[in-house]
């Protein structure tokens, strides 16, 4: 484990850099502009060469009894669960940056239908399929193809109605992919959690 | 579809009686001791003999395009997504009955950091369970018992977690557990959801 930062900071957020959770929080932050130290667990990544497993350690276990990433903490709290997170922050720093968590209580309940609809449909289509084309391998493992061909169907369906609901706002699935792609909240995370990947010209 | 009231309600549940997600609703708007219509849907249970998928209709799909219940409607929503929608609810009604959603912040973070625990923890672990021991015989299936053991070992798991997170508040899981089931809200659910297995001798 180790510190981006050298000045104390507001909060500390750990996980792993490839950790599609520790991500969801990150970008969360980035998007508030709040100063993190991110400090690295090592969940046990061949790819990476690193073979421990400091998520089922004791002195992990102490702050996330479950032994995943990520764990936050700042002055008021240790916590886990991602989606809990950004609710945290969201609501804490709700006048600092964009107003993540809507603005009334009509759109904060349509936040929290849209996380859920992503925690209980996207994530499970999806996560088959970036399981067995993507970690797999990571993990040393070979990935199951038959797996792949049902998950993105059933991340079809998901789209579709993303699609429908998107038209209603934005112009479809694929600019909306493409805007939050592209903020700079992610690319900011994505240069940090995966600097091989992306290469910054400008760092 | 049908409706328990005649006279017009604060609000509309669809669901079906033996859905876990319509019951998590029910019992959040029976803790708010909030008058509701509860709207059959006819989600298909053989053992129920009821054979639509009225959740698969288009006037359904027009509310939710998931197809999966609760739906849940309110003067101000059309909603769903289980969680979310209790999250509604206690906020909305935060001054009518118990603080649900805690009466700080710290206390509104650890309510969704639990909500998430449940969502991303004990649901995944002891719904293949519920299911194969339950559910797929109401479906005219059966139930594949290899599923069931290690569902209950992850089951176990999340529970240890319970119990040591539950000595510092409440005397461990079993006291914990008695005490939820024995709340007023959630037995005059059991009533109106399962009349037939939970006969009331006062009705």
């Amino acid at each position: 484990m180790y510190s981006h930062h050298s000045k104390p900071p507001q909060c500390r957020l750990y996980g792993a850099p490839y950790s599609i959770s520790t991500s969801r929080v990150a970008v969360v932050l980035n998007e508030k502009n709040i100063e993190y130290e991110w400090r690295i667990v090592d969940t046990g990544n061949r790819g990476l060469r690193i073979l421990r497993s400091e998520h089922k350690e004791p002195r992990y276990l102490a702050l996330n009894p479950f032994g995943k990433t990520p764990l936050f903490q700042d002055h008021e709290v240790t916590m886990y669960e991602s989606r809990a997170v950004i609710r945290h922050i969201a609501r804490k720093h709700d006048e600092h940056g964009p107003h993540l968590y809507g603005t009334n209580e009509k759109e904060r309940t349509m936040v929290d239908q849209w996380l859920e609809v992503e925690s209980q449909n996207f994530n499970p289509a999806i996560a088959p399929a970036v399981y067995h084309l993507v970690f797999a391998a990571w993990f040393g493992k070979i990935g199951d193809v038959r797996v792949v061909n049902p998950s993105i169907a059933r991340l079809e369906k998901v789209l579709d109605v993303y699609e429908s609901q998107l038209m209603k706002t934005k112009p479809h699935v694929q600019s909306w992919w493409t805007s939050i792609f592209n903020r700079p909240s992610w690319m900011s995370h994505l240069l940090k959690a995966y600097p091989k990947i992306y290469f910054n010209p400008h760092a």
